[in-house]
């Protein structure tokens, strides 16, 4: 049965050697965040998950979701009492506004407690995940009655939330959506419709589910521009804030997916029920989006998550498993045989993936951060390079770290040999978990096409000019000390490329747009591996500097530069193939006719 | 519901047009293969994998195998009747020799017929495709009675076949087996142990199941130098042929795993059964590794019989699926939007999993023709060349055709979007069913080690130097083709990097082996990209014979220049990054100390 740690001494290390957090103490939640309290927050989340959700892991993927006769859905054995004992711990609202009842802390926080509650249990960590994407949306778009009525309790945990976008005819497409809303005399709309792929959609941990709905007002224009949001409650909600009557909504189904089985994802039928507009008619497209971003961050997290914790059982097995003898001669001559983790190519596995994992998280805490600052700052210069940061890098980040999340999970799953295709080792829950993060909240081809054909050349390409440099500028300043020397190699290599990427598309997107979306997948590749060698130079330029302190972290730190090096040598080079295939072209891909395929 | 078409139209290219098997003519077996009764034995078999093979292969697996309380286990639904049909189809024995039943006919084109069935029905197929391994072994070492006892009835699929290797504690290091043989008074002997892992190891399709079991004779060398090969029936058989009594062997229990559900993999308990000798004592790994390199070219076949399937149903669904309008302008503007195979991204993966698959089959079938040389040739040159080949090749045909046929289907999956991940759509199980194949016969780590540590080096290096040999010659002998040149170019370029990573290897792993093990896997892949680029370069030059021809092949044969185009331009620049990653060497891997991980 698989295990977990919390990374919780990588995460201080991050916070502090890497980025520095006291940096931050003039953001709202960041002076209250003293150094003593992240550690003793971080202790207490890890503590939950390791030994609340983790041992449930298994025991979800097995049971999974019922949906009764009656339409209501049983989580699997544990999770009510996990789900209970999680709102108790107020981790829902570790980072919402003190006014409805949230603790006002960092994003960043958040953030690591995610990736945390995904490592141990996925499947579960998606309901209060759909919560807190809800929850931004009505914050940010619902109007003060809304706010009152749903945030304090989105927040406690008592009700919790979903997103209804998907239809069975259109997921990415979403001008194509039917989902009507018919006007009520009160105000209120009817919402007639079924949904797909419902996260979250009906269970039984909450009292009350709060439905994020997109769908069309009768007379509407088509397309995108005639989409709106609406917020339909599973229970209605007397004006006292009491639960009425139940609104004519309900689960049709469950669906049989690959993995996270412990979350129900639920085909939504609405049936006339009732559901009040969020912000204004026809842009619903711009409130989802919110939710959507902040959500798409959340998935990269998940494919960190079970990068992490397949490793962790990985590391664990090649110490554990006596097979074969060491290339070099036996090294535990006493035993049958030595632990596989003596054979380079078991450690290729384990290196590769520690290396992506120890980059991951410094790249999702430095966006975790850049989103405190765009959400928090009152410095309109930082606000908005924050802002661009975000805008630029979600994709990137939700692409990259769940295509290379599932791929580490299958090079864990490869370390077991055979057992790892038992489903008992839970090796392969990881894999069957990590699929779908590629798909949901954009699939990811969607998520180049963002990057590529929308973030590049917004505000003429101010955001990928600040990352470049600063990426410059971290080299220029950092390139006189010797032992940085291969790292910012590695990563100014990696920078011509994608700089050589970039000029490639403005040369020959414009008039043959089919370059672009050709380009678009090994662009987003390009791009994070640039940005994980980025986050390994600064890694490795606070191991060094930890380092020089002589403060007993010695091994830790040069683990650190070993794993940077692997990085540098045996992951970055896959940028020049990634400029060979952008300059290719669209010619051999666009050639073949639909029908010959 | 996925579906399926076998490529005989494909295959019949690569027969005639690429490898023109009639210059095989004087080879037994190969005479009879006429054209006509070639394609007929193509066309029956597609028509029995289509027909009754693919329709269970959801069957299978959502229903599992059983195991009653008394042992014996049940197969899924429609399972008996399909083997049943298959066998009275004489499929099993079409290569096997006449003298047994057989057909006598080329392996080759069971090899064909092998792809056909793993991607209608993996798990089905595996049954069948144990019995011909076992028949392997038993034609190879056993005794002269052995092969009339058991031939007929594996051949006729009466019986069928296993492999028992493994053990709870040992796979990949098989000197640490457990399972002992006690000689009875008989000359028969008493084996005991568990063996685990045991594919069709107990089921209801044939009337007996025979094990072949490696075991350890009481008194036996330590390690791999002592451990023999043993026969044990699981109804022991009279003078006369008839069944006896049952053999002291038993399914202990069915091991849950992640995909091939509808193959019984078995704890087997041998609780003194009787089983024979086949071959010499302390001889069984040699006997063994008939059966395994057999194995290895099926194990290659099925990664790419999933690819191949995964594909079509990925195809299919693009050209139907209407979602998002092409970059270049709307190309149905009378329908909702456009069939999403017109984004350059979604054929991005299309071109890529068929760019492999149409390679991939020429690469099985060159591997499988040498095959046929180093079995019935009686010109000693030529069956020296063939086994050299044979010898080098199975390691990459296993390693890579099983890699990418698991990340194809991962990428077909992808194309469907939040369907891929429902289990109803059948792609999912692609995924899982794929996934095995990187595993079993040998870890696809353990067949790069193989690669490098023992094929490279043999003989002198005979073998690689007649494989570069090879590939030299042919672009020396078709440079002057001009609409060749830029397959040329890209093999050369592929081919060079290579040469470089061999000679690296013999420059710097003779005195440090961990630099040899640290590349292995890079240079499996590297490898494995040079010999499809090869088969490209072949399949381009066969293309364009046939378009001077004019013989209304146009665009199939124009199909395979653009298919062949992308193979060159976005897969080949791959090579680079692989020998970058081999000439880094073991240092990044090698020095982080095991307790770090």
């Amino acid at each position: 049965m698989p295990s977990y740690k919390a990374p919780v001494d990588e995460v201080v290390f991050l916070l502090n050697d890497v980025f520095d957090i006291s940096r931050y103490g003039s953001l709202p939640g960041f002076a209250e965040s003293t150094p003593d309290l992240v550690e003793a927050i971080l202790a207490e989340a890890a503590k939950f998950c390791e030994e609340a959700l983790q041992p449930l892991n298994q025991v979800g993927d097995r049971a999974g979701c019922v949906r009764r006769q009656d339409g209501e859905v049983e989580t699997p054995p544990g999770f009510k009492d996990a789900y209970r004992a999680f709102v108790a711990g107020g981790w829902v609202g570790l980072a919402a506004p003190t006014e409805f009842g949230g603790q006002g802390l960092p994003y960043t926080l958040a953030a690591i407690v995610n990736e945390f509650a995904s490592s141990a249990n996925m499947a579960f960590a998606m309901y209060p995940g759909l919560s807190q994407g809800a929850l931004a949306a009505l914050l940010t778009h619902g109007s003060e009655a809304q706010k009152k009525i749903f945030a304090p309790k989105l927040i406690s945990g008592a009700w919790s939330g979903t997103m209804n976008l998907t239809e069975s005819h259109c997921g990415t497409d979403l001008g194509m959506l039917k989902t009507k809303a018919v006007l009520n005399g009160d105000g209120s709309y009817a919402l007639f419709g079924e949904k797909i792929f419902i996260s979250a959609g009906e269970h039984d941990l909450a009292e009350n589910i709060i439905h994020l709905v997109l769908a069309r007002i009768e007379g509407a224009p088509a397309g995108v521009k005639g989409i709106s949001l609406f917020v339909a409650p599973k229970f209605l909600i007397e004006a006292d804030g009491a639960l009425g009557a139940r609104n004519k909504l309900a689960c049709g189904s469950i669906e049989h997916k690959m993995g996270i089985h412990g979350n129900s994802t639920c085909v939504m039928n609405y049936d006339g029920a009732k559901g009040w507009l969020i912000g204004e008619a026809n842009k619903g497209l711009n409130a989802m989006f919110v939710m959507m971003n902040e959500a798409r961050l959340g998935v990269a997290i998940q494919g960190l998550a079970i990068s992490e914790v397949a490793y962790q059982n990985a590391a664990a097995y090649a110490k554990d498993r006596l097979q074969g003898r060491s290339l070099s001669g036996p090294k535990f001559p006493e035993k049958p045989a030595d632990p596989i983790i003596v054979h380079p190519d078991v450690r290729r596995n384990l290196m590769s993936i520690r290396a992506f994992n120890e980059a991951a998280r410094a790249l999702v805490l430095w966006t975790a951060l850049r989103s405190d600052i765009a959400h928090r700052s009152d410095d309109k210069a930082a606000l908005q390079a924050a802002a661009d940061h975000l805008s630029l890098l979600t994709p990137v980040l939700k692409g990259v770290l769940t295509d290379v999340g599932f791929d580490n999970a299958v090079r864990a799953q490869q370390v077991f040999g055979g057992h790892g295709y038992i489903a008992e080792w839970g090796m392969e829950q990881f894999v069957r978990d990590a699929r779908i993060a590629m798909i949901y909240e954009g699939a990811n081809g969607i998520q180049a096409l963002d990057l590529v054909g929308r973030k590049l050349a917004r505000d003429g390409g101010r955001a990928i000019m600040s990352f470049f440099g600063e990426i410059r500028s971290f080299i220029k300043e950092n390139e006189a000390e010797p032992r940085l020397k291969p790292y910012l190699a590695g990563l100014k290599q990696g920078a011509d490329h994608l700089e050589q990427a970039t000029l490639w598309f403005m040369q020959n997107a414009m008039a043959k747009p089919d370059n672009a979306g050709a380009g678009s997948y090994d662009y987003m590749h390009l791009f994070g591996l640039v940005a994980l060698g980025f986050m390994w130079a600064q890694i490795t330029k606070a191991a060094l500097a930890r380092l020089a302190k002589g403060d007993g972290q010695a091994s830790a730190m040069e683990a650190k530069l070993l794993t940077g090096k692997y990085f540098i040598e045996r992951i970055m080079p896959e940028t020049g193939a990634h400029l060979a295939r952008i300059t290719a072209g669209a010619d051999a891909i666009m050639a073949l006719p639909a029908e010959l395929f």
